[in-house]
């Protein structure tokens, strides 16, 4: 729960966190709209003290209607009327996002990327994500999916991927895959063991930091944007293993004007980028900006 | 030289070819103005008669300065004023933009993508390039070169590609870099070979359409298009080796929404489409609609 206080970074007055239950997605609208609840009572508020409410979800999903489309890691959130269901459960209307345009919103408002018109924000984390903001629009696509950059086949082959796809961005360079290749828990490990010289994590870390620089050359070329915001658990805990290689890429690769142009920057928010985007977000959709947002 | 007759596709009426000079810059910029001039002369036609000029130039340029960065393919022209030297010679405003903006606007207003306002023009010619439109708005950049899609990497490794990179889906797929990689003239060639059972025919030919079938589905992915309308001269004599990889990789490999929500589909203009485009273009630009145009 988040108090607005104006244009400046809204000021975080209440949390509540919970695991996300594994038994499908009625239980976890019931769990989201209950720690809805007890965030609000852990700021001394209650619902009817709430101007406008906003719901951060991974994707790939339509803004516009609130559906998302799929979610690999959530037990049956399968073309799921999420924002439908939340309103129902908090009698009240709340806007839909990705985790990621939410993120990216933080950053250009209040973040890393103020004052850009054209900036890519990327995650690198458990997975690998993305939006792309052109000329001071989020980049939404037909159907509201667009800025799966983690999903971008960056490789001729290569393990196959969580979305079903194999050479994606994701695979190759994310924290959660890195683990799983290495046989590890978390990606921290293979960073460690690389550190120590094996040569299995410094493979697999060479491939990610190489899958990384195309994503960053191929983003640079394709949309000449001012920014590539990073941000991420993997981008914060290992900036010499993703900001690095992403920018020497650039540097070596990319055509000349727009590589000038671009600098590769670690996202301002931290973890509470989503939240702090998310009542951003709402505020900008309930004003009626919910493509133009700079 | 086209004339212009209303909203409809613009009709050809004067037309003057010539091979571009390799002696640098100011040959070429004094070859276009006189070809302009035997183009009008062809139709009848003198400078006076005409209301707006345009060029389509390769790029990396800015369309907004008519700079034109880098062109590997034309000698000398680097960081080249190419608008204000056409205008001095011409004695008349002459709006450049990159040859693949030229045919996306030329495809939007009177080809293949009418009606549709988040489409990527691509084109797999000599060599690969392509453009975003996304919400009706041309995807620019911070300084103008947007649509580099060429030279998306999409393979950790590969040959030397023309513009210094590797693994751009331009070394990979496109026409002069098959054939060199071939060791033929012409693409046509390694086509042939690989239908008579070359095995190193086969080996490149199913590498490019890989290498196309990671840049659609990337595509598909990070920017969720109504339309992948591709053109040039590969995709025009080889559809099955162009247009059909894309539309599998997409089906086997793109997330779902987004793969059901884009069609694959032939540029309609034929050769004139930079032709077409830049009077489409010029007009859009001369009404002040330079960024905006559907």
């Amino acid at each position: 729960m988040v108090a607005h206080t104006g244009p400046a970074v809204p000021r975080i007055v209440g949390r509540d966190a919970r695991q996300t239950p594994q038994s499908g997605a009625d239980a976890i609208v019931l769990e989201i709209a209950s720690s809805a609840r007890a965030a609000l009572t852990s700021a001394g508020a209650a619902l009817a003290d709430v101007a406008v409410a906003a719901c951060s979800a991974p994707g790939p999903l339509d803004f516009r209607s609130g559906v998302v489309h799929e979610a690999p890691n959530l037990a049956g959130m399968v073309a799921f009327p999420l924002g439908q269901r939340l309103a129902e459960a908090l009698g009240m209307t709340v806007f839909v996002d990705h985790d990621t345009a939410m993120a990216a919103v933080g950053e250009a408002v209040a973040g890393a990327a103020r004052g850009a018109k054209d900036f890519v924000y990327i995650t690198v984390s458990t997975g690998l994500g993305g939006q792309i903001v052109s000329g001071g629009r989020m980049l939404r696509g037909v159907r509201g999916t667009a800025g799966e950059l983690g999903h971008f086949p960056v490789a001729l082959e290569g393990p196959r991927c969580g979305c079903g796809s194999f050479g994606c961005a994701e695979s190759l360079a994310a924290g959660r895959n890195l683990a799983e290749q290495f046989g590890v828990e978390r990606a921290e490990l293979v960073y460690d063991a690389a550190a120590r010289g094996d040569r299995r994590a410094v493979a697999l870390i060479e491939r990610a930091e190489a899958a990384l620089g195309n994503l960053a050359v191929g983003l640079v070329n394709a949309l000449n944007p001012a920014l590539i915001v990073v941000g991420g658990a993997v981008a914060e805990h290992q900036p010499e293993h993703v900001l690095g290689p992403m920018e020497r890429a650039i540097e070596a690769r990319a055509f000349r004007v727009p590589a000038a142009s671009v600098r590769v920057v670690r996202a301002d928010l931290g973890a509470d980028v989503a939240l702090l985007g998310s009542v951003l977000a709402a505020r900008e959709r309930a004003a009626g900006r919910g493509e133009w947002f700079l």
